[in-house]
């Protein structure tokens, strides 16, 4: 089978399904979400197998990664259900004549969906955006990662499965991998969203691929929107009254190190820069923190590509701190690098995939300078000493400058560990989304799927 | 001063006003937009004079439409000070630690805006883009339309003067206009949309116009979104209810005239073309609108331009049943095209600005499938006989193809006459605008220039 009759198969499946799906009842789409959560609870133990072996994660991570993912599934499914999804605007009488203006919700179409290497179930093809999309209503087309062939293509079979079971028109799930693209990955990508059937695009991944989807997307006829992730380096600014006692330290070291090194750094919440004060607490904060990174020993990276990526970055490094040991050709060593503000520049500023950071040593007086100097973020934390009024006033001067660069704060807390939630805002200003008022985590997801329509006058039970 | 000086300047002071105009609390941004609605309204006398000068529209329709842009913004100042704006998401304990987890809204920054002619007030200079990026909380940089050089002045200058009353700080609201342009209106506008201090661009107008500002936003190193309403020909479909007997066809003969030949037809709600059956009704219908569209008379037209492409439509339709005499070159003389369903194709599913509109004969049986064929829409209207089983029945069978084409959808009512209300969706898929998620018309334009973030733990007493 040639490329493109797969990728027209696909997309001409989907297009075929988008009418007769999206005109499911919201208690429908809830069923077949919960249906593809039981298909992956049911074939937990052999994905996890699979998955272990083609991403190195570990047993227990991604044990809960399906965890996550099929709550998330569940969620979205009882959200849509229970009528959360929907815009629910009135305005009775408001029109001329004096007629009721009210809103319903409408699926977009066909989504193109990609699937994310660091998260094979959360963000992969049974993932977030895969689960919204078909929360709204909308057939989805996903783009297997891959580094992850044979994982992809199991789930796709148990997410098939569980479709048909459900009684969706075929064609509502769709699957294309590395095989549908006579070895030319890019190209699949970028002509699935140059397709005319496809209406919306949702992405996870590196800022070079998601620009490219954007402008193929822009490029259109008609042009889509596209949902990118593309990551951040989730900066942390510690106030001096968080490191000014041993316990202080002890904690917050640990916790870094742990956000740092979890999952190899893969997540694009990890925090990559760490400002802490030019003190003797805010340096022995960075030594622990450092020796708890660097003591997390080798680690299994996704793939030999990030593995070679992350030891480039940490060979340029050596002259600052940077510290290590030999390891297997995919093995990430764990490290930290220590600068001043003045050198936190270029490179520094950028994200780097694997298990680093880097500590920044500053005056808490130009955090906010420093926090304005950034480009858009995912997130940023600040941690502090909830009870020392200092750090609340520096807190208070701080935060504009971190709600006006992220989608998300965090107070005392790390950024790693998403919650799937209602008010989650994973998303945040260029270049961190390509769509900074939509999340591609929680529930709000699912909107970015739909379309409000004002219905003026028109009698109610002449509607869906 | 040359033309970048100008746009230097004007983005400049939009950048630094940003951050403490961004700051204002919702109750301050309220009493701006009110003090501006008071300008307007201490000025209609003189304002209506210029835009009657400068566009040909009536004076009574020109004091109407103040009146409606003041309403506008008062209401949308009302609407930020009663937090409606909010995305006002909220899952307690819901974060990793039990934090809480909730949202907060904030600006984009500077909005560039693109007056339209066809509404000098409600979307000119002080129209609802404008409206809604300072209630928002974002400095605009507003583009005057060529063809009304005095009028945007006197209002950039009335408008300038509440802004500064009210102690916003200065390049909250700037102005730019063709003395800006070196003689080169369209490069000022892609100028405007590329300079790196916009973050967000507003437009109503032509295709060509938005697609322009949307190619040249995507192309930039960071993209922006652009929010282009470029119109439609607001398709409606009569049933054969609505037209069995004297009354109803000789009631929608002139609500149909009169939507079509209001303000010369150059209203982006205008229907465009009207579906009528193939029978004696339909054809009665469809002769006494055509009578009393013809019977409008000249009609002088926003510019020479307008007029005269409106003369060159109909030209090309006299073999089909225009009609008229001879004009002023201003202009327009307004005309029905009578055609059937066979010959629905090509430049008859184009909008055309002017008083002039298409019946298309058809059979009711077919007209979910005409709807299906149709491209993007602002509005669809049916009309009907509430009281007929048979009417009923088909509008159960044609609005799911509406809904899947249309921004609103009306019932027995024209699609002209837009209310600027919360549940108002003046959008729909492209090519009628280029964000079918958003609305420019209503108080949900305002979500358009704001995005929302998510704090994670974080003590409300330490936010704004």
């Amino acid at each position: 089978m040639t490329y493109h009759t797969t990728l027209d198969r696909a997309v001409a499946a989907a297009a075929a399904a988008a009418g007769g799906y999206g005109a499911w009842s919201a208690e429908r789409r809830r069923d077949l979400l919960h249906a593809c959560a039981d298909a992956l609870e049911a074939a937990r133990p052999e994905l996890v197998d699979l998955a272990w072996a083609e991403t190195a994660l570990t047993r227990e991570r991604l044990d809960g990664e399906i965890t996550r993912t099929t709550g998330q599934l569940r969620l979205y499914g009882d959200h849509v259900a229970a009528g959360r999804h929907l815009s629910g605007r009135t305005s009775p009488g408001a029109a001329p004549g004096g007629a009721d203006v009210y809103t319903v919700d409408v699926p977009l179409g066909p989504v193109a969906v990609f699937a994310a290497s660091n998260f094979p179930f959360a963000f992969g093809v049974p993932g977030g955006d895969t689960a919204s999309a078909l929360a709204a209503g909308c057939p989805v087309v996903v783009k297997g990662h891959p580094a992850q062939l044979r994982l992809s293509r199991r789930i796709a079979e148990v997410l098939s499965g569980a479709v048909a079971g459900a009684g969706a028109p075929e064609g509502t799930f769709g699957f294309l991998d590395a095989e549908s693209t006579d070895g030319d990955p890019n190209k699949l990508s970028i002509d699935l969203v140059r397709h005319p059937v496809i209406k919306a695009v949702g992405f996870t991944g590196s800022f070079g691929g998601g620009r490219a989807l954007m402008d193929a997307a822009a490029a259109r006829p008609e042009p889509i929107p596209v949902y990118a992730e593309m990551g951040s380096v989730n900066p942390v600014f510690v106030l001096p009254g968080a490191v000014a006692d041993e316990a202080g330290r002890e904690k917050w070291a640990t916790a870094l190190a742990t956000a740092v090194t979890g999952s190899g750094g893969q997540l694009c919440t990890k925090p990559g820069v760490v400002f802490v004060p030019e003190t003797d607490d805010g340096e022995t904060l960075a030594d622990l923190a450092a020796s708890r990174i660097g003591g997390a020993g080798p680690i299994p990276m996704l793939t030999a590509g990030m593995a070679a990526a992350h030891r480039r970055w940490s060979e340029q490094n050596q002259a600052r701190g940077a510290s290590g040991q030999e390891a297997d050709p995919r093995d990430g060593l764990p490290f930290a690098v220590r600068i001043s503000a003045k050198d936190f520049t270029g490179d520094y500023r950028e994200e780097h995939f694997g298990p680093a950071t880097v500590f920044v040593q500053a005056d808490p007086a130009d955090y906010p300078a420093l926090a304005d100097s950034l480009e858009g973020q995912l997130t940023a934390t600040i941690i502090a000493d909830d009870a020392s009024d200092a750090d609340r006033s520096a807190a208070r001067a701080l935060l504009p400058s971190l709600v006006a660069k992220a989608g998300r704060v965090v107070w005392n807390g790390v950024p790693t560990g998403v919650a799937v939630v209602e008010a989650m805002q994973h998303g945040g200003p260029w270049p961190a989304t390509s769509a900074a008022w939509s999340t591609s985590v929680g529930t709000e997801a699912i909107r970015r799927f739909t379309r409000p329509v004002a219905l003026q006058g028109v009698p109610a039970d002449l509607v869906g």
